[in-house]
């Protein structure tokens, strides 16, 4: 990465979560040397998003001691327009066609770039995993929802919609159970955090969870990971085969991607993966093998991520340097013909 | 098309398919000079499938008056290295790993490209349909198998393996029918023409069906795309419910393609389209409907081949010229820094 920004230049990425936010400055070997982290919504619920948004970047500078930016890059829950910066729908963060690039740009007075979190987070993934050599790769994030960066040819795919990669409303079981997104049947009906703490906490109802019942009740908001990852680790053995059988199913929409993409790795990370990494990793790897045609699973990688918190944010402070470092190049050739 | 080869140069398309072969010879415009037409086996069974090829091509060659040509692009079954040319397994015209492009660059001494059929097709009908300018297309085709050719920002899709685009080996009903390739559920194994003809002949068996039992009998072979749509036409309500369905299904993997590549033009071909095209496509539309995400169907085109068996041949013949037109711009420019 030592050639994206030029010496002494300082790029800032930033994670917009649903839950929390993180901005983190970084110089030019990509070395954090400063961050912020605050929840996403003010307790009072009075500050808008992108208030809070600004304040984080600015505590972040801070804390680097203030150095010069040249740009930010934003990973942000979607649908977005990557091309613009414009967020589409997030009513969580109470935005509609909200112009997010324009407005940080403003702000700040540097180039910015946005784009899905899950395609930054892959991105990151990506750059800074042992696989930055590889030119195929899908990073797929289980967790309340489930969703997919994909990586072709070396570069994201954004699709004519911008908005690529959902595989968590791919159909795998016509009929199946009603998903958040109206249709049946979806991965993320089947197999999403909220689908494993519904069968988890029905378990806790049926007294076949004890650990669960004890540590958690039946309180399917109460069921994260981590404490399904206890549970499990406790001896709560139907909660394991509840975890199995939705990472099985996982497993089974990403061989239904490999055998669409025929990608050379598949990068698996989120919550329950970091929770119960061996487990879920086993099962994708089964149903690989039951359902990835021989031909195109073979020699493909399934490997954990392994940045954690940090994909986003330096995903987004990479994707930034590669933009500047391409306008400069652009710049020093002089306008492309026609242009 | 007009500046891919130069006036006066002619390239053959070739078209390998399980049960005939064919090559059109075609000048530096495109337009056909010469064509051949044979079935890929002898009658006799003892002339390899090379040989079959090397006098389709020959005889193309004599029909268009024996032009001198530039080189010939191949649209064949795979599994194929479409890097090598090299075909991995095709047990139908007794090949493995069996370097085609080779053989056939040595005959004829021109340069040869070689890609699997389906591949082929779409590039095909991109290049010369009404949708040559968008940049993200998918072409499916349902027939015996269902496959599909994927283009991303106007590249062919290959993947890691090669081999991308199996998407009639994408799971949509775990635990469902049998399919060919060992596992259950397939697009295939629920709606290809095999699996229409089979629930077709039950209904035949049941008298449900009394146009194909008069006209075809019970014998799934013989229950070709044509007949059925004969009988749908000559009023066999339950044979238009099957297909209806098969429709449906191939409808609900094309929307789980949607969802996860985004593309701007769905392409449907194949005996199955082409023989009910209006009530297959509206099948397709309407599962769009109900299992692509607003966002990502939004403006998305479904439509028809339009080049029928001319598809791979025309593609084959693009491919070919445009590694042509690719190796000359390499030569005026001098070797590639570092090559």
């Amino acid at each position: 990465m030592g050639d994206l920004l030029p010496k002494g230049h300082h790029v800032v990425g930033l994670d917009i979560g649903g839950t929390k936010m993180m901005a983190v400055v970084y110089n030019h070997k990509f070395k954090p040397q400063g961050r912020c982290r605050k929840k996403s919504r003010s307790s009072k619920g009075a500050e808008p998003a992108e208030k809070r948004i600004v304040r984080v970047i600015r505590e972040a500078l801070d804390d680097a001691g203030n150095p010069a930016v040249s740009g930010i890059g934003i990973g942000s829950p979607g649908p977005l327009d990557p091309e613009t910066g414009v967020i589409i729908d997030t009513p969580n963060l109470g935005w509609k066609d909200f112009p997010l690039a324009e407005i940080i740009a403003d702000e700040f007075a540097v180039p910015v770039t946005v784009d899905n979190d899950v395609n930054v987070g892959t991105y990151g993934e990506w750059r800074f995993g042992r696989f930055s050599d590889c030119q195929h790769i899908v990073g797929v994030f289980p967790g309340t929802g489930i969703g997919a960066g994909i990586i072709i040819d070396g570069k994201l795919l954004h699709g004519f919609s911008g908005a690529a990669g959902e595989i968590g409303h791919m159909t795998l079981q016509i009929d199946g159970p009603l998903c958040g997104c109206g249709k049946r049947g979806c991965v993320e009906a089947l197999a999403s955090r909220i689908a494993i703490a519904k069968e988890v906490a029905a378990l806790a109802a049926r007294e076949d969870a004890p650990y669960v019942l004890r540590n958690c009740g039946t309180d399917i908001s109460t069921t994260r990971s981590s404490a399904i990852a206890r549970a499990i680790e406790a001896g709560d053995t139907m909660v394991e085969a509840v975890v199995r059988k939705a990472a099985y199913l996982v497993g089974i929409a990403v061989s239904n991607v490999v055998n669409i993409l025929s990608p050379e790795v598949v990068i698996l990370g989120g919550g329950l993966v970091e929770a119960m990494e061996k487990l879920y990793l086993e099962e994708v790897k089964r149903a690989m093998k039951e359902h990835a045609m021989p031909f195109l699973r073979k020699g493909v990688k399934i490997a954990p991520a392994q940045l954690g918190d940090d994909a986003i944010v330096l995903g987004g402070a990479c994707m930034i340097a590669e933009r500047l470092r391409y306008e400069r190049s652009e710049h020093e050739e002089g306008p492309a013909p026609g242009a």
